[in-house]
């Protein structure tokens, strides 16, 4: 296994994020953000931890316009929240029916902000507010003449551009997928179910050095699988199938997410055809990925290679990074300028016939002077076990 | 490995649930109850997939007073979703910056209720809209006369007490867990560091039959550990070390969570008495689980055994089934009456001194006649490796 590169990040790493948090918080005349969810508060903290499976317990992190951020955190993560560089961690004994930390909250933002502070909510899409509506509406009326209204995707533009130590980061998830998906095809024996592919090949990417094996999806059929969002079946391969895993594995908190296909046995032609088609798809789209242009560029590239009829999957690849899928979307409408250090997804789909699709998927990194590749890319050809 | 059950829930058993639910909307007086986050929609549809990791497109359930639930579902997964047994999916390509869903929702309400109907949504502990809140306000101002309400706990009631069906699939899962944990000692040697335990302990609950590894913490310290939420880091373990993982697996979309201690070489005198009140706590607090008594009823009588100055993790012990999580806690406010068909977490906690702590965790069913075990229980003399 190559060697990772050092767990977590610099205390400079999370200033300057704080720093550029500011300027834009500055420019939106937010006098404070409220972030609630464990992207966000892992992106100014560096609070990393797998409890935020438990849904029970809220977490806030308040950053003013001025100073550090603070949390605000339920007793349970106050000790580890300690070890982050945060010096102001507030907390209490979660969970209370009577008030689950709305009062240190608000307390803590009245603290924070002056009295008729506008405070920005992340509102827009992709978003979510990881806390109660009940709790949410109780806030509300205890924050005075403070008012909180949409960031306007302030926090996504701020995510949405990676450090160059976050790109390592999502680089070593990847390499570890990479070497996972060239074991992959010792697994792809007739007979054996798809469910237990799906158990091997986790353990693959463990052996291979992800922490955790988020999401994995597939598909084996004749000639194309039906979806590529379904859990495994216990359907055994048989010969003719085209086999395709899609993982989304994590490694210090940051995630890969990429495809690959197989036909087991030699491929039909149209099947043959559609993965060739798939990555010149990828091989078009891909250098036109520089400052300036819009993920609705990378989108229309793929669609004249695709023509038309494509599955109806809403977009032709995402932004990855602290999450399995972040903005942009590669859809016509998405008009964000790219710019150097946007990590993106390509993966565009093709129809095969009813209820029969193939998809490709590769990460690239925005650059100054064009692509580069994270995931290890592939040729045309469908590999044949 | 042990037969696991079929896959999945026969429509019968999701029949049973809409009825339940549906008595619950009349005597709420409710006209629907709309749904946002996975566990809510999978518990009426039996919908399973990983897709849910991915933030970028909401997905709802319209469960009206009459007649079966609607889903209203991005394009994506419209195909996995017709194969459950709802017949009604409404889908859009989403994602759409212009309307994500909302108007096809908001029709969708205003066909399946009346012009003034109340509508429930959770709002209360432990849920969260899983939807931006942008959109969320959009959706208010397109529903006509209707109102949203919070449901005041009637999902959460429904949702706390366990099907046989369901009870089913958290014994295998917490089977499966048993037979990882019967396995654990042969990875915990000196030398080797924490993180490649945490890797390889989760190679073998996917052996044993996971399908995925969400949750996994644990310690290594000498006579104790930290907190219980960290992820690991790379000190190599030692003789003299407290090691304890806490797994949550899932197997068919059910969470097994419950952990396990070792000592390497002899255990400190404290770190053996600790071990040996935790499992007393244990023992205890279990043959109160019956009808009629509350999670405040355990909470105390675990108390009892572990006297004062137990570390403040809030609670000692949680609901358990299609989330690592659920209600009821036990803490003193819980008043929760218990009923047959509960499944519950037990799990006390000890201080060692500062910095150092030990917890428990066993699993067991609330049954007519007392508790039943779905974790292996241990007894209390902590294993010596």
């Amino acid at each position: 296994m190559t060697r990772p590169p050092p767990r977590g990040f610099p205390e400079a790493e999370h200033r300057a994020r704080l720093a550029l948090a500011q300027a834009a918080l500055a420019a939106e005349g937010l006098e404070a953000l409220l972030l609630t969810t464990e992207p966000e508060i892992r992106w100014f903290s560096g609070f990393l931890t797998r409890f935020w499976e438990s849904p029970t317990r809220p977490w806030f992190l308040v950053v003013p316009a001025q100073g550090a951020p603070v949390a605000v955190a339920p007793s349970i993560g106050a000790e580890l929240m300690g070890r982050t560089w945060l010096r102001d961690v507030r907390s209490w004994s979660s969970p209370d029916y009577a008030d689950d930390g709305v009062s240190l909250l608000a307390a803590t933002l009245a603290e924070l902000t002056p009295a008729a502070a506008e405070i920005g909510v992340p509102m827009g899409r992709e978003t979510l507010l990881r806390m109660p509506l009940g709790d949410w509406q109780a806030l509300g009326e205890r924050i005075g003449r403070r008012r909180f209204r949409d960031d306007r995707g302030l926090m996504r533009a701020l995510r949405m551009v990676k450090s160059e130590a976050e790109i390592e980061k999502i680089a070593a998830a990847c390499a570890v997928a990479g070497r996972a998906f060239a074991r992959a095809p010792g697994l792809l024996s007739p007979g054996r179910p798809l469910s237990d592919v799906f158990r091997r090949f986790q353990i693959l990417c463990l052996e291979e050095g992800a922490d955790q094996v988020l999401y994995l999806a597939g598909g084996a059929a004749p000639g194309g699988y039906g979806d590529v969002i379904s859990p495994a079946d216990d359907r055994p391969l048989a010969a003719g199938d085209v086999a395709m895993l899609d993982a989304g594995l994590s490694r210090e908190g940051y995630f890969a997410d990429f495809d690959r296909n197989w036909s087991l046995g030699p491929p039909a032609p149209e099947v043959a055809e559609a993965h060739a088609r798939l990555v010149e798809a990828v091989d078009v789209a891909a250098p036109l990925a520089r400052p300036g242009a819009t993920p609705a560029d990378l989108f229309h590239a793929m669609r004249a290679v695709l023509g038309g009829g494509a599955p109806d999957v809403g977009r032709l690849g995402h932004g990855l990074g602290m999450q399995l899928t972040e903005p942009p979307s590669l859809i016509a409408a998405d008009l964000t300028p790219l710019t150097a250090g946007m990590v993106l997804t390509l993966e565009p789909s093709l129809p095969l016939g009813p209820g029969r699709m193939m998809v490709h998927e590769e990460v690239i990194v925005v650059r100054e002077n064009g692509p580069q590749f994270l995931s290890p890319r592939i040729g045309p050809e469908i590999p044949v076990l």
